[in-house]
């Protein structure tokens, strides 16, 4: 864990909330307001995102692995599969939340540069009927990836062809899609338009906490109240998060957010790729590279980072709202010390 | 559901956040953090209830069903059973939340005045060892209860006595725990060594969300993180979450807002009287009284409350940190209005 | 737990396997079978059922445990509750199956001589569309009840009436079904006509094991092998089971198995009324009688029977196919020849 | 689905009952017996299995998948995972029993040759002590595999080391374990005292049904009978499947079973290679090659088996205690005259 007030790579989380967010949350705060989602702020984020996303229904919950979660439960029944990848958050960092919460079994397909491979897909569609195997009904993908890399358009409509044909539900996991449509030059509805239920992000853009759950075909839209209740995720004073979310969606903040982390990250891609690799497409707020072991060491002294495979040390490298372009030479001008010394 | 800006007597969580608390929350505002729960305030406010109320251990989670729930899974199995109040929150406020995440049952024991008669509690403790019956290892109590009543001392110790003697745990839902120790006119630790694990809440008390997790006995601290993190509980930017539990307890901010609630509770009920019966002993921040349904409705008009009891048009009426007198006198004067036009 | 050999009253699966079943099971013990109800005879059995009860489809499942449980899950999702009576098998003899598969909150209301009293279940359908509260979806009763009573055909179209006006399932526990139906001198399709599913009991009537779940209402006919799999009650020499049940229900033995256990219940209870207060109208196979703890003793030295209730020592005295009027007779007269003694 | 009275070589569960243990179950159906595994034929089946294999404990359960499932219940909690060979019967034939009854993640590793490759276990265990990461705590081996291969004594020794080394709990699965004593040329027990906890098979080995939970470290063995009524796997008349147990067991019936099955599936493997290749060591009663699409459909008029991969047309045959060397012989012939005819 990073020591206190270190420069921080490490997530987008570590970062506090972005001021004019502040500002919106607390503009509010006096005397009284109706709980649990039925306030005036929430019933207008959840107008603005029907009208502008051509969503069903959006639904507030606490953190991104109840999204996902959350999501999943208005699709699938416990006897049900979800094809995911691999690396998937949802498979390998929620803890095995889907499997307690949902009963259900995730199937993980092996990942190219984080995505998965449509061509792939069709091979593990088997055994269905077979009342001895789960059957897949839902693919699930993250955009952007785990690894920063981002479906395309035409992949997004790829895939919701054949989830067309095989009769399965795509979810997208959205913890920081803003970046993918700002790498896609697109709105959320544009991406959103594919998916039948998707898990929006405010935490890791610069909210103090808070997520969407986004539905986009209205047959998913049932009991979502209860089952959120019963989930243990429904929010108390739902005002706060809402003017949240209408502060960062309704005034564009999303996408200047998201330009600014993509501006810095490819700015310090560049400047990585001249001293060691960089292993993935840069396509949002995230560098991975792998680092010599006393390197990684001498670095944690001074910035903080994961190291994302304990076997490769492969790092992770992410900015966020509040990352400035000094504090990335800074990182960049001590590992080319430290890289260089090594050579000596 | 109330109006916007009705004033509203419907639950403490109608208010937002209380100034000094939300002054202590973004006083960190500037940079970088750890996440969940491995930032400097969090280990402070784990260290601070650790000596200030002999507890082995906290944890923050999200809301106080999540603070219920987790709290029991620390010390039963699904084939173990909780016995409760009939109208406890954990009973009938959690739409299930406690059977969905644990596999529990709950055995409700009818309730006098909202607590658990304690000399009726035997006659449930049967069938021990019989395979076929859930088996009872835990009592869970509301202190304050969910009429606001608050159990005495004496009635804490005889109960702890009885799950001493019958092998049994003890939870405390303290949602509200500040109004029950200004009532008692003790500290949350002399409530709280009573338990096994406690539930202790910020969010009825004046903070923006966040409940505690506490544990009282070392035996039951065993894999809390990893049970939080699949239970879709654990915060990510809990430097803000500590900061606002360290202002509301350290500076005892939260005797001054349980005796503001106190006071005017008192006065409230005191006023009532003189119109119609109070319906139990008045002890933390709730009225109940029965009043005619046409009344109820003329004064939804200005004010919100919750009808507690649909057929019998049980009120009840809380107050909270932002509670003011002329809100309380506003009140009993239309009361006494609509009440006197009703005889005539 | 009964000696060996003893004669007893315990329940109706302490006897084994009535003779015409077993041969009729192991008829088929040559070569080769379809497994997991896809056999010729399991086929045969769905059919019988369809056409002689009007059911939508049957399912065969190892117990009453799972026949019930998996019954309820065809209708519920897990934010929903059960209505049922306070001492009813599913309520007190799961050990909280229900709870653990389903998730979902059974909401006991008090029995009147083992069943729902249909003038009160009105008040406990409240707080609906309320999301913090389960919502009960379902009537669960048990038809003969666990105290030996039985709904009449009128208070089952009540029943039925009120679920329909109220939008709610209603699920028929029949794990001694043909009980009730010669005591109201009935099919099984004239009771089972009235719910929407139901278990349907076959070890408690002289099978080895085995119970389905019947079908009524074909909207919930959905993915039962799926979830009947998850839940781990897919059998595997499916056509055994299904001999059994057709030559239980086709050549009408149930009947005369019910028949032979309502005469001599009937005879005992009448001999049982002439020393104490047998407690319930005798219905079907089991006679309630409070005696005392020393001739309760004295009496399990020779008799198996359970002590039905811990405090008042009430006893519970069931009849089985291989009960004899012999065995009836020896009990009734140890039991005089004790109270007499004790009245000495 | 079979056809009925073809000839199968589908599973060893479509053969019925061996003569021998069908007489042995019924020898006792004279009257009464406690029920619940409380009668002498159940305890002096758990007595047996104490003294001969070591146990600690074992209890009796319905089927495979509730054995697998209930075994793992005895040592994980759900924010655990299982690591296990991504086609072993837990992870592929369960429809999702583990993830719904214990909410534990199986973490699958690719085998070879259906084994567990014990060098590449370690690169698994990572992230132990991250909150986020499901953590591995039991390793489970089906013993034969799903593809008829058997693990060493050696390979049990190495195994059991790394799980001492790693504080792993290891699982085996031996639905079919008699066959992998018979190839290892040893008793139950040589392969049980490697585990902490194992299923041992009935179904699949000419019994009715009934599978056991067999407990070889005692810190395991708690509230056993609870967990199995709640996951509603407590079966009734336990002593027809003790009686069945203890015939199959203590005449040393199991081995005379599997030999016979393995010098069957060894001669079939040997004249199935002189025409296509066999696709794993045969060393149990499984024999796998690939076959094509015609040839299968042809030969499935005559005989049954399953196609075991979709894409490959890989086909399994397996032999049980009633299959006969002219059966054998008989499909040898026809796949030989299919071939042939494909040929010309």
């Amino acid at each position: 864990m990073p020591k206190q007030n270190l420069i921080s790579f490490g997530s987008d989380n570590h970062s506090g909330v972005h001021p004019q967010i502040l500002d919106a949350m607390f503009s509010a705060n006096n005397k009284y307001a109706a709980s649990y989602e039925t306030d005036e702020d929430s019933t207008k984020l959840k107008k603005w995102i029907q009208q502008n996303w051509g969503a069903t229904d959006s639904h507030l919950v606490f953190n991104g692995t109840a999204a996902n979660v959350l999501a999943i439960s208005t699709a699938l029944r416990s006897h049900q599969a979800v094809l995911c990848s691999d690396i998937s958050h949802l498979n390998v960092d929620e803890c095995g939340a889907p499997e307690k919460l949902l009963g259900c079994k995730l199937i993980p397909i092996p990942h190219r540069d984080g995505k998965i491979p449509l061509s792939e897909i069709s091979q593990f569609l088997i055994r269905r009927g077979d009342q001895h195997a789960s059957q897949i009904k839902m693919i699930s993908i993250t955009q952007p990836t785990e690894l920063g890399t981002v479906y395309t358009l035409e992949e997004l409509q790829q895939l919701r062809e054949l989830c067309d044909r095989e009769k399965l539900f795509l979810h997208i996991d959205g913890a920081r899609l803003a970046n993918a449509c700002v790498h896609l030059q697109c709105d959320f509805k544009d991406i959103l338009k594919f998916a039948d239920v998707a898990s929006v992000g405010g935490t890791k853009n610069g909210l103090l906490f808070g997520e969407l759950v986004v539905i986009m075909t209205a047959s998913l839209n049932q009991d979502f109240k209860f089952i959120r209740k019963q989930a243990m995720q429904l929010p108390s004073k739902t005002q706060f998060m809402a003017r949240a979310f209408l502060a960062y969606l309704q005034t564009q903040l999303w996408r200047d957010i998201a330009i600014h982390q993509s501006l810095l990250t490819k700015d310090m891609a560049q400047k990585i790729k001249e001293l060691v690799p960089v292993n993935y497409p840069v396509e949002s707020n995230a560098v991975f590279c792998c680092l010599p072991k006393d390197i990684v060491k001498a670095l944690r002294e001074e910035f903080f980072f994961y190291v994302w495979n304990e076997h490769t040390f492969e790092c992770r490298l992410m900015t966020s709202f509040c990352t400035t372009q000094e504090e990335i030479d800074l990182f960049v001008t001590k590992l080319k010390t430290l890289l260089s010394r090594g050579k000596i």
